[in-house]
């Protein structure tokens, strides 16, 4: 490998000293666990689609109109000429092309990390609490397509979604924190407690995981009501988690993108 | 081990020509794919919290007042005096007992297995498909019991849940399609079709995704309509993974319970 991999980010009002989104996290805990030399690209929200479609990678899903949805994280990696997006197919590329680098996704864990995927996000009523709070954080074009995307979504303004002391937001926190008593179960459903998803090395199971905590340690403030309430559920092992992908979390300055 | 385990299960009027519950089929697999010697005692509905409680193992959940919950499959193993309720608890038992029979939930997928058993579920629209036909092959004290709480569950009756032919269970029927195409794309997440969740060993989370295919095999019968779609789905995928399993699909004789 010679060329630093170029690692397409959301921005925030204070990037580099805040990068935000749970997918793109994924990617970025990815490379730093794996080491990999990257440079970061800040995308703003409305420039997503052209710069994936100018990269060359392919859309991650399909709009219900049946349009196709870009979104990041995206890499371009020069010394192999290619360009991803979709966190789940870039660590299975890094792990692939880099196989000197610590392997996130080991052999024959593929489908169980693919159902992962699908069984945590299932139980998480973290987005209608968060997202109303996320569009503080972005730069004003990214804020405002956020705004305007995630409002017609939810049907409804940001700040009707979860309104602070509303009972709905009480009952949706109450979920969140009912989804990791449920995550740690799993974690010890061999009948000891593993550290990690895959025992005593980290996998991709658990940046996930991590990037979810960065999020809300991120949006929510590290002084906030949310994040002490995290950092005390089922006996601070997310705390601890978040801990250890601290050694993980460098955010380079990177630049802006040219569309 | 020298004495069969006490596997049981819940009959059918058809038993042991049918055995259809699906959680009860993911022990019996675990038992024939590992080749363990072991004899069925065939518990009704009514009976099954008496005898988990004669047999001595714990509720596996909760009820909505607080009672405990008390479920099949349970085992009790003679050879180490144990009475263990819930497959996936079971399953590591076995694993953990008899290791030189093949390892269902091997080293390092135990908190993966958990997530796959959420993610899977999370997807599954069945049961307001099934439930109200499963009736039909109980014998009467059963049925009766099964028809009380499932329809005080749904509440309405199970002729109301999803009638054929309504727009309700064309919905949920598109849904189990949907589903299983989503275990396909899991199935492909290493970008090479894999044959089972492990590679080519059979795990748990195959045991698991056999088990429904036989509650819906015996339930809406082989000449039906649904396993005629079920079989083409994804290539006919899950046709050859209900032949794999049909290698392990035998019921023995056993016996109905004393309580």
């Amino acid at each position: 490998m010679t060329e630093p991999i170029i690692f397409y980010d959301i921005p925030s009002k204070d990037s580099p000293s805040k990068a935000w989104s749970p997918n793109t996290w994924k990617t970025r805990f990815c490379l730093n666990v794996k080491g990999l030399p990257y440079k970061t690209v800040w995308v703003e929200y409305p420039d997503i689609a052209a710069l994936i479609q100018k990269i060359g990678a392919l859309p991650t899903d399909v709009n219900d109109d049946g349009t196709p949805y870009y979104s990041l994280p995206a890499i371009y990696d020069p010394n192999t000429r290619t360009a991803l997006a979709d966190s789940a197919a870039i660590v299975r590329y890094l792990d692939r092309t880099y196989p000197a680098t610590h392997r996130l996704v080991p052999a024959h864990t593929d489908a169980l990390h693919a159902a992962f995927g699908r069984g945590y996000s299932s139980l998480l009523t973290l987005s209608a609490i968060i997202v109303p709070q996320t569009v503080h954080l972005l730069p004003p074009r990214s804020a405002a397509y956020f705004r305007t995307t995630r409002e017609a979504y939810y049907g409804k303004t940001l700040e009707e979604v979860s309104p602070p002391g509303s009972a709905r937001r009480a009952e949706l926190w109450a979920g969140v924190d009912k989804a990791f008593a449920t995550y740690a179960t799993w974690l010890a459903a061999g009948g000891v407690e593993q550290r990690f998803f895959l025992g005593e090395d980290i996998g991709y199971a658990d940046v996930t995981i991590a990037s979810i905590l960065m999020w809300m340690r991120v949006v929510f403030g590290e002084e906030s009501k949310e994040w002490k309430d995290v950092t005390t559920w089922d006996g601070g092992r997310w705390a601890r988690h978040a801990e250890v992908f601290g050694k993980f979390e460098a955010v380079d300055v990177g630049e802006a993108a040219e569309i």
